[in-house]
């Protein structure tokens, strides 16, 4: 095991001071693990909570700022954060306006994020949640009862955190949640497996010449292992999981996804192959981001989730947003 | 070998197709391999120009946009641009204000680069060449006479950027970038080998419970092995190379940089063990950066890029910047 670390007992609590001394515009409440924009609550301002297992950065603590989440919740590596995280990131973050959980569809998030919920409703805090669950390669996997939340976190993340900022209330800032994941579906991908700091060794095997379709986030199984594949039949296999669930009928947003040890340089090349896929599907792209977003420790693959985005998501979409993991317009 | 690419012989031209599907706000002439920003030449701007080999994106394509480069020219895989590709860019980026290349200080790079510098003016456009050599771990190397270029590359890009964008005569930008050359180190540790395309097996063979200290961005060698440390103690003797060659008066802009396959979890934690190492060597920080900036394919590992920041270069770093890699306040 060669990692970066001190011990992996400590590998979470490093993370948070090293967030905490690398962004000062957050506030990292170290020890009860919580991360919040610091200049929460903001007044009238309906507040966003997410968290989920370490070992997805950026996702969650990497998209809390200004048009994004209030807070993030980091539990243990590829294990849900406790009820108690979550109640006081609410209770940090609360304006009176109402929280929204977004919540990844693993057993463990759910149950915590369900608990929390009524928690904090007896604080006199209103929440609302809303389930991730665009993972279209498995049904029930190790971690879940039914589909996994996987990359479409980062567009319920980033539109619903839009219209939070321009002031909707708690009900459409919901809603608009729930559509952007209806909207919402995604692949993946693996060339490898990751390994986590607690195991210290690969959470799977994957034979030599071979890769895994339809893979998760914490290195559970997929669809099916094949012979090494090309970028281009990669991208083939992946879009057309993606339109065999739904039939776009607007521009989509596409996010081609790092799982984390995957060069830039080759998913730029994966983008290309992507994009020349759905051009062949009849399907437009209205905005592409590419990079490390939703990932999987060291895991080398990549993951393509597609959004279906009306005028309003779109608009949402392109809205400034100032976090750590995505940034523009301010 | 399993990368997510078509063959080795596309790679850097399917990135950038796949840059060029991605980011709407460049020009990239994947034929010709040249990045420019759209808007080029902006009247009465100096340009940057610089490039090198890929393998380390977001550098320098991703560092294209207002604010940064005007035009950057990627090469094959570890592997130098020619001087045609820099002329080019130079000719598609001069507003006559003259431009800048910025030259990481490797054998093929400073050739090429020279060649195309002599080129460039019997065309009648002004040149400035910057060389980076910022990386303390070795003098002379595989691919080097004297120090290598790093990770201070991209803080020469963005004050020099900043400088430029202000409208600063060639002269005032060059040497400011000059300045932060000087004023910035480097120091890098790998804890795995690269794996480039053409070949197919890594650069290097690291046995097991081993890391390598003073690495370069192509895997090549270091200044020495040793079994495997703690992050915190890997902090140490970063911190300690540089701090042997420099003594900051002025607080530090710090660069904690992943190397491609180490995941932002334990970059964080790193940067913690950083700057609590800085913090006892009496080195204030006034900025951060953490993540994957100047990589090298698909190692694991870091560098740490000191440079020591003037009132002068901490307002241009501050300065709006507007790039795939690096993006803030606009």
């Amino acid at each position: 095991m060669r990692m970066l670390i001190n011990v992996p007992e400590t590998v979470v609590a490093d993370a948070l001071r090293g967030m905490a001394a690398a962004h000062p515009e957050l506030t990292v409440d170290v020890e009860n693990r919580v991360v919040v924009r610091r200049d929460a609550p903001v007044a009238g301002k309906v507040a966003l909570v997410s968290g989920g297992g370490s070992g997805h950065e950026p996702l969650h603590g990497g998209f809390v700022g200004p048009g994004m989440l209030s807070a993030a919740c980091p539990g243990e590596v590829f294990t849900s954060p406790v009820p108690d995280q979550m109640v006081r990131a609410a209770a940090a973050v609360d304006s009176g306006s109402g929280v929204l959980f977004i919540v990844k569809n693993y057993t463990g998030d759910v149950l915590n994020f369900d608990m929390a919920a009524e928690l904090a409703e007896d604080e006199g805090i209103r929440v609302a949640k809303v389930l991730v669950n665009d993972d279209v390669a498995v049904t029930d996997s190790l971690y879940t009862a039914g589909r996994r939340g996987t990359g479409a976190t980062l567009f319920v993340e980033k539109i619903a955190g839009a219209a939070a900022e321009e002031g909707a209330p708690l009900d459409r800032v919901e809603a608009l949640a729930r559509q952007v994941n209806e909207k919402s579906r995604s692949f993946g991908v693996a060339l490898s497996a990751c390994t986590t700091p607690a195991k210290g060794t690969p959470t799977f095997e994957l034979p030599p010449g071979e890769l895994e379709l339809g893979i998760g986030i914490h290195g559970e199984p997929g669809r099916e292992r094949r012979p090494m594949m090309t970028s281009g039949e990669i991208a083939e296999v992946a879009v057309q999981a993606i339109l065999d669930d739904i039939t776009p009928r607007n521009p989509v947003l596409l996010l081609v996804n790092g799982m984390g040890a995957t060069p830039l340089l080759e998913l730029y090349g994966f983008n290309a192959e992507v994009q020349r896929v759905l051009a062949e599907r009849g399907v437009p792209v209205a905005r592409v981001l590419v990079g490390n977003y939703v990932t999987s420790l060291d895991m080398a693959g990549a993951s393509v989730t597609l959004c279906e985005a009306d005028e309003e998501l779109l608009r949402l979409w392109d809205a400034p947003v100032s976090t750590p993991g995505l940034r523009w317009g301010m």
